[in-house]
């Protein structure tokens, strides 16, 4: 089955003024992130305010980047919902549509125990084909719930098509663990853009990186050497890249990388309520900070 | 305006066995909490499964109590959801059909900084009248967003609606904070079922329990204890009180609840999914274990 | 059994500029402390960097303290030091200089497991009479080590002049848990001075307090007032107590406590290395901060 | 200066049944060490119950370390205490009998502000030469104070002798941080065992552990492996390796390494009170993991 791996881009969703999708920017953004390199694109996830979203405009976003793709890269959508009707609905959509694959998250806000856990990924990895492809997406500090190893190996082994897991929290210990499920073959993706050649090193396919939605390179630049062997070089990126990742937010707030894009001439519209646009100064600010990291960047060749 | 006080009973939601919300449960759920003495009703929260309902239903579980209350104790509907849309709908539903008022809890999930969090709560609270009272609801351990006291004070200053906050974390710093609110006339109410004692004598108006949706009178001889000035007796009720609290797991999984009730004769039905019922083996072991804290009860005159 | 009631006072201990203890100022403190009401004292605890003073020195002060005292009030020395040899060796001498019980910390820094935790307690009971009473004192969050409820009750049971626990942080849920040691009749104090009419609500016999050591004067007001029943007063007091705890940093920063001691008349001398006094602009912070609250202490009758 | 690399052993301290220091023992485990390959000795840590030890008894276990390893390999004595005259006068020890340096982990129990905590550093660092190099140490979880990035800059910009940064927490954003001290010169070792490769791919030195006490061999293999750029070997070294981490607890228990030791036909005595001797049950089970985890090491060629 095909993975994700190196760098797939977490995608942020375009929205007008209104707070309705824009799905043309959505194009754009489909395009560049392509063309600057990525290998794979993931929409609708934390990243893409995915939950804002009724069903019918999740799928248009879905459609709208399977289609731009074209299979130039790989596309998971992630169709995890407040409900496990919608999911299973957006599950079995992005697999009509041609999606190489599909991310879920763990249910969240209300706890679910290990038994819930389990029935919830079973009942969504069996509502598309055995070999469509599903990561199961733990990010505790937002979801309130956590994944733990032994039930990803219990849902792995009723589930053929579930691959691996995407995990976007910094525990590294963890990491190392999911890394043993299925004797060492599960793919773990780690959505921590900080940690990301220390995840590679560890075993890990890749990152699933907010923040490379508006500098996909310098994420390419470390996936590159680290595949050549590098690793200097990879260290020396990542420590630029990481500079980014602080100035950007880490993703915990996309507006910085609706400006961020903005300021690279791709214009993504507008957050969503409750989530607002930065102020001015805030802008100005970030211009500041940006300025100066792509100055040592393009120094660096980027 | 009117208060939250004494207890408040957070409600299950019955379900049927296909997920569809059973009104008529639901409607003797109401009967029997007020006919033991629960002082205030909050349906559709945490409790509740609130976020699992689609609008319509949560429409139908809200005029259901609210009708069935028919003004023997105050209902406050909870109103928020993952949009900020649907949870301005649920705000002036609730008015249109004479609920007592509303709380309504944080984002959720998608991090938000504290002018968000401002705009968002000012935006709801404005949608319903200025003497319709407004409780802003605090669960950062499953929301992962915190709701902070300067915070509450600046939406406090814009909308005279906003009479107070729930707060189900047992931080109690952060409760005798929120308690210096509008000049200490703020309304607070905890969720933290096990300090109900120590949050009335900081001064807490009461308390917003999920499992006095099983045993409200135990609650309800804390509060008339604590009234008439024996803290003595008010402590060794807390003590009772604990035990159920522990055994029904805290609010942590509501089959608890649901079985816990059937227990008592009221039949609430299901757990929707991902929610799971609990097994026969757990449903025997809780029985074990009220009977025998119901034995302790009876024994102290309850 | 002699328990620790009211407000115990965790006592600072005054230094010499190179870093030797000044008996002379504790002398004096020990009196101020007396005067203004406080119900027993607690000399080289946490508060009493007493982990940086020799075995000589913590005899010197003990001894110091117990004369001084002459059995006005209830004086409980604290004996917890990094070697169990050491700390046996204080706790015979606290007994034998007259002292009316000990504390004693958890071990800190190494981790211990609840076998060489409850193996360490009885040690330390078991070289002093049983009549002679011990406290168990958990501050998990300086330790690194946390005190179980059951391990108490496995001590308790084997000991029978540990009479309680000294829980020195913010969790309630445990603090009532340790209320139903021995059946409910363990003393609890507590050393969250913010939280101390709650903890009495909930049945702690008192709170030990490290700011009380400069203000005793409102701990001792809110335990008569709790006393005679009259709960608004003692919110009202415990609002007013709670800036100068804020103010004097809660016992974080012990030279806050010397230098308000100072403010007040009471020369306490300096901190002891690593420690270090406060610069002179906190100084003038602290002052302006504490004159303010002095006012509205008056304008509240103290 | 001479850094810490590749691997470094956190030595324990073998005691006689008395409590007293065995220093024939420490010198059967010195030359032990140094046969199977360890690159650096680091007695006197965490891991080596320095804290329980008298100012005496840490001189005489840092001569014998020293003289024993006669600089087959470099020996770091780590020379924190409770007291900064003890840990100056350690400091000075050290140096005066030849160590290759030193390591000084932060206040602990009572915090400590940043303006103390650079002051501290200082003064150790300054009580030796300015070529006697020092790692800061950093360990939250048991000193309850953490040192930050900015505070071992100024350090660092103050004391040419302060090399680096031992950091024992499995916080890899923190220690990316660190990595940046002094323009990216900075010394960074890992305490974190589970996580050496990952720490080496980072750019960090090496590794500080203590279960390498008992198996440096598998350590060694992941260095020599990482070193040749064979990060495919060394993730499965890693992987055998975090089993005998997991199995010896990870450096929360030190009477897992003695046993394990002793297992290993190396007799290093007792532990120090409050800190207990493993049970029969502990011992067999111990025993039979890793005879397990052994037999997996010999098939991989170790």
């Amino acid at each position: 089955m095909k993975y994700l791996y190196g760098l797939t881009t977490a995608m942020i969703t375009p929205f007008s003024k209104d707070g309705t999708v824009d799905l043309d920017k959505m194009k754009n953004l489909t395009n560049f992130l392509i063309e600057k390199g990525t290998h794979c694109l993931y929409p609708l996830g934390t990243t893409g305010e995915g939950f804002r979203l009724s069903v019918e405009e999740r799928k248009q976003v879905a459609q709208t980047v399977v289609e731009t793709a074209n299979h130039r890269v790989r596309v998971y959508i992630h169709v995890g919902a407040v409900n496990q009707e919608d999911t299973i609905e957006l599950a079995k959509h992005a697999h009509s549509i041609g999606a190489e694959g599909i991310g879920c998250v763990t249910p969240f806000f209300l706890g679910v125990n290990d038994r819930e856990m389990e029935e919830y990924f079973v009942k969504v990895a069996s509502s598309v084909p055995d070999d469509f492809p599903v990561y199961l997406y733990n990010i505790p500090q937002c979801a309130a719930n956590d994944l733990k190893v032994e039930v990803v190996q219990k849902i792995a082994n009723r589930c053929p098509n579930v691959v691996g897991v995407k995990y976007s929290y910094a525990d590294l210990f963890r990491t190392s663990e999911y890394l043993t499920i299925n004797q060492g073959t599960a793919s773990v993706v780690s959505g921590v853009d900080r940690l990301f050649l220390a995840a590679l090193a560890m075993g890990c396919h890749g990152t699933v990186s907010g923040v490379a939605c508006v500098y996909p390179e310098p994420f390419v630049a470390i996936y590159d050497a680290f595949k050549v062997g590098d690793l200097e070089k990879a260290r020396q990126l990542q420590t630029l890249t990481n500079k980014y990742i602080l100035t950007l937010k880490s993703g915990c707030n996309m507006s910085y990388f609706k400006e961020g894009l903005k300021l690279r001439g791709i214009d993504v519209g507008y957050m969503k309520a409750p989530q607002l646009d930065l102020t001015d100064e805030e802008i100005n600010e970030l211009k500041r900070q940006l300025t100066e990291i792509d100055r040592e960047a393009r120094a660096m060749g980027l």
